[in-house]
């Protein structure tokens, strides 16, 4: 896979391209990842990428023109074209799988004042990583290449992957390690058993739970074994015990 | 205010404090951002931070000792902790302004193969940036530190955030600038008029059907203007009509 992010802030992604998942996915040639400077495409004399906004308003706003160059330049004939925008289709889980299916990613940077309109005419979609306002779309892109590269094949183990907060639509249960005492707080017994059956339960009772309390929606759209409708209804109980 | 943030990659953080609004806070003093390493509190003699999760499975796990030996020695009285976490409350605009009363904000990144769960003892809240699972917190660090910094006092105007898309319950409308006509495309000739009253309802109107279209959960926490309810009524006709 190839991913290729146009922004005007470069040395911002230095750091992240060589951190970690992401360094190694490009040390081993899976996923290659280039950043494009948009200003560098721009004609205006004075290297401006951005203008007034017609109609009047605050701030400035980037034009088409440094983009859609820079665009056609880096874009093959098979890429698939992302706008970070605030207003944008958000991202999710599912989405960063769905991305895995183009060989050619492009993702375009906005910027918190906004961009010409008519750029979005170029793009193939337009996505939001969350409800919040970032000064640019460059953490965005970030997270969007974070999140679809670790789930590249052979970036990380598929193992690794299962079990994780959304993976299965379930939060992940709570880990432990070394200590077995810290600081007064001890880890619960059971993982301590070496009784794999045990653990397993104990792990998707936790799951449950945590889910149930803190994100009730993920257990709505999701389809429940026998047992893990029982062990909610245990849940439940329990819980309307302690409101006592 | 001051951010400290906990880290194993520090350097992923170097572009981004020296970049744009963030490097600007930061040398106008009005933010002060430092990236602790908490790899230097391990007592591992081999320098680890993580270790096998008891009870087996996939992945290392963050250990207790390293984060809050760091934590304590870089806290204050009053200071307001946050670990990154996919499993905590969903970051949205609301959150940034309401981190805004903190003086003092640590964030502990987090990593996707999981921290020991003793460690959310030691914390004030578990936020999470989005449904997607990234490599590490160190990404949600950011975009809470950038979304947080924009709005302190004094970093950017306070007219340019007022405009903004969630700031006031809508999507922002479409903004057009220089050129007139860019590969055959033309801004709306009402942008062009000079007439400010026009202009304001085109926006709303765009915004309003923006909303309508991509986000109508936002409409449903808002209060409408007389105006607005009357927008909405001739976009939900006019929409109606398209599709017959």
């Amino acid at each position: 896979m190839r991913i290729t992010i146009l922004t005007i802030f470069p040395e911002m992604f230095e750091g992240f391209l060589n951190t970690s998942i992401i360094k190694k996915a490009r040390l081993k040639n899976i996923v290659e990842i280039n950043v494009a400077d948009f200003r560098q495409y721009t004609k205006d004399k004075h290297h401006r990428v951005d203008e007034y906004p017609f109609g009047g308003g605050q701030g400035m706003v980037l034009m088409c023109q440094p983009i859609l160059d820079c665009l056609n330049d880096v874009r093959r004939e098979n890429s698939h074209v992302i706008l970070t925008n605030p207003t944008g289709e958000k991202f999710v889980q599912a989405k960063a799988h769905q991305l895995l299916e183009y060989d050619d990613i492009v993702i375009i940077c906005g910027h918190y004042e906004g961009y010409d309109a008519r750029i979005s005419d170029y793009v193939d979609e337009e996505i939001s990583i969350g409800d919040y306002i970032l000064t640019g779309g460059e953490l965005g892109a970030m997270v969007i290449t974070d999140a679809v590269t670790r789930l590249v094949e052979g970036v990380i183990s598929a193992d690794s992957i299962e079990d994780e907060t959304f993976e299965n639509g379930l939060l992940e249960y709570p880990q432990y390690t070394k200590p077995v005492e810290y600081d007064g707080k001890t880890v619960p017994e059971v993982l301590l058993s070496g009784h794999h059956e045990n653990i397993r339960k104990f792990r998707l009772y936790e799951s449950l739970k945590k889910t149930l309390q803190l994100r009730p929606d993920l257990l709505e759209n999701r389809e429940l074994t026998a047992e893990e409708s029982r062990m909610l209804e245990q849940i439940r109980e329990e819980l309307a015990a302690e409101e006592k």
